[in-house]
């Protein structure tokens, strides 16, 4: 066990291939480090064919993730957790993981339980889209969200309580759901870095996400529309880059500062004390800007997440701080090299 | 005063913390410029953040700009016009501006009085939307904009002088408005430098904006957007990038000529005379491109706009021809930096 | 006559002015190569402006290329052919091409041809959209494409039998047409490279293009388009970067993988054999990936397309593996100089 080395040679960055695989990996080499893929059995070429894998551990599903835990502990390596880690661990058994890992762990439980997120949104000040307790408030346009909901499929949208429960015939099988005011504006899914060594926040991105086939009907024409019969639906299949109007990041940042503060004051379920350390790293808040530029956050990742990856190269806004391509997932693996080699390991592991 | 130095050490580039500030700023720094960001107050964090600005000069607001402007030309800086500038100063207080001022102020009541714009790019040979002289003419599609208009609001459709009389009830206050055809077919905003010391007009880039309401509704089914009673808007919230089919790029490029040749033919209103230097640096033709491949250009922008944001680490076109990222910001203090060497500086300062 | 030559002094790469010609160009100016550029007479500003091109040749239209022919061969050039090159002087004249050309000549009837193309593409195991033999059968929502549809006009949409009838009328001259299955979901095109040197498939870039009036209309609220009666078009005017879920990798790498190893299997019109070089270097997939994440495939070009033009300096997939920017057109450089320099040049012309 040489967790106490001050060598980045001595370590691996480890994840799991998938969702933000290739950039933490790619990044991870460009600051150095050997890298560790860990693959579902079959899946592998991708990760071997990008060149950004030293070692591909293969697995018969993520979830067998505990199986292989023991060698990758063996191996020194530091996980990075992401989306599709969070989702196949699930954050009830983050407790469970032994390996080093970065970020908070007990922030997992806050960012993965809708009314829980939303107490966390609300005590750092945004504005969120108004939540109905029950079908017969709905006095607007709202968005039926179910909690299992998986890659954006699951949903519903409806004007009355009589459309509500209308439609909810529909999804006999799912039962928590929440009901959401309909935010009419364009989704803005803002990526920042918060520095748990340096206590610096940056804005690292933007991304509005490619859902299908919500960002297909626009091309079919209303008349069309309505003779098939076309209902929207969210899965997510891919990312593109966005800029936003300048005078926005003020605020922007401001958001991003408020939910680091006050991520510190949560309660820790792992160990029911305060979460101390908060969340760091790399997170997202996902919501919408309205025509007149309100900002309404639905959603916060208390991780990286897949719109970061039209990055690899940099982004417009890290372009201005660093002069060499600086990803989210290379910013990880900067963040753990300095933490590495000043010896600070500990503050960024959780 | 050492306005006449031939070495940058001398200079300074200022602008204001707005608009396209962080790519001006960088562009600057990239070149070997001091850098002043004039910010307002409590908004300078972004600008500090992000490292492009040497100096911050803070102001209640942007207005307040004449009262710093001894400071900045104490300090030899440059100005460089965005819009925001544009718009918080307004062309006609142009004329007062005693700092030095990076392209030509005469071009501002050109592009900012639409009546004016429009004689300049018909004299160019560009395609416009028909203009209706009054509602009763309306006889296709139409999009009526007032002229006060900020960041894209304040715009409706109309079909019909019926519909027109019917949805201009809702704006009571804005008296001053244009009745335009509106063009069925895809945004393309084209951005252009031309130089004054080398007399070539480059493409820079391109982008489409990215407007709420306008760029989401599409999301909506139109079952749903026709009970919920959807209507468009048109705020700016940010840019996406984009390549434009290759084929149309020669048409695109002799409509820049085009423009900055008029130009030279326009009147300049502070002088009397005529408007000698022209346009120069960069500028943005905005239109849409209907199924046909026609170019209709609603409007053109005298000055840098917001849609160069996506390209801080430079465009697909400026990588063709320059070996290093160029933003437009970065071209601008090239420019400059070129002129204050070779002794022209004058030529560039308007 | 030099091709014997393993110096790539020796070599110019040629193409037509127009498609890709500029990221081709560049590519290969990157590599050490000689360029030129075949332009149509007076719009050769563009690839003069970027400075691409060593050489313009001038030609009063690019169907006129055969009879420039002979001096590309006396400038020992290499034709890498794009959209237009293969657009202009089709696939039944490929055979008639005699000087060095980069990629299989007998692909292109495979390409052109859309039930050719079909066979090709159901052969190599890919989800395609139903066909429906007579307008009878139409039982959903059906896509009509005319085969001399150029840059995506002439299509329309129909519902059932009746509206087939209808609609059809207002394409009187065009008659061959195929009744395609409507998909509902994101349009994604996928860019490979395959080389034949070292038998390697790369995911080089993923785009979506912009499409007029199609990626417009949905900014059109749905009763303004009802009222001014919208009606889909699908012109090419441009194309938007993209990155897509990761997930879908391994995925989109095996019908990569599948499409060039069937392709080996095809018939050479041109000499009644075995395609044996089969398809290699770039080529792209053209599908939409529905909610339930199916890739459906419509379309193969077997050549580079004008999708990857966002990537001049390189996409989100190439900077994982190549520490240089890699644009599809200079990894088509790329192969040819390690072609050249090995003494294996015959290998990768057709």
């Amino acid at each position: 066990m040489v967790q106490g080395s001050r060598k980045i040679g001595d370590y691996a960055i480890a994840t799991l291939g998938s969702h933000t695989a290739l950039q933490i990996l790619k990044g991870a080499h460009d600051e150095g480090f050997k890298t560790i893929c860990v693959c579902v059995k079959g899946l592998e070429d991708v990760y071997r064919n990008f060149g950004v894998a030293d070692e591909i551990i293969s697995v018969d599903s993520f979830e067998k993730y505990f199986e292989i835990e023991d060698e990758l502990i063996r191996k020194n390596a530091i996980m990075i957790p992401h989306g599709s880690f969070v989702s196949y661990i699930g954050w009830e058994k983050a407790g469970r993981i032994k390996m080093m890992h970065y970020g908070s762990k007990g922030i997992l439980e806050w960012e993965s339980d809708r009314e829980k997120e939303r107490l966390w949104l609300k005590a750092s000040g945004l504005m969120l889209p108004k939540i109905f307790k029950t079908p017969e408030e709905i006095d607007r346009a709202v968005i039926i969200k179910f909690h299992g909901a998986k890659g954006g499929k699951g949903y519903f949208i409806a004007n009355s309580p009589q459309e509500f429960h209308e439609r909810i015939k529909e999804y006999p099988g799912d039962e928590k759901y929440v009901i959401q005011e309909y935010i009419v504006g364009v989704p803005i899914y803002s990526h920042y870095f918060y520095s748990r060594l340096n206590k610096e926040l940056e804005i690292m991105s933007f991304d509005k996400r490619y859902e299908s086939n919500a960002d297909s009907i626009g091309r079919i024409a209303s008349k069309d529309q309505l003779d098939v019969g076309i209902r929207t639906s969210y899965t997510i299949t891919g990312n593109m880059p966005l800029v936003v109007r300048e005078s926005l990041l003020p605020q922007i940042m401001k958001m991003g500062q408020n939910v680091v503060t006050q991520s510190m004051k949560l309660t820790d379920h792992l160990t029911s004390g305060p979460l101390e350390k908060g969340l760091y790293g790399p997170f997202c808040l996902e919501g919408i800007v309205d025509p007149d530029l309100n900002y309404y956050v639905f959603e916060i990742s208390a991780r990286i997440v897949a719109g970061t990856n039209p990055y690899v190269n940099g982004s417009p806004y890290t372009w201005l701080k660093y002069n060499e391509p600086m990803s989210t997932g290379r910013r990880i693996a900067r963040e753990i090299k300095e933490a590495i080699t000043s010896g600070r390991l500990d503050e960024v592991l959780g």
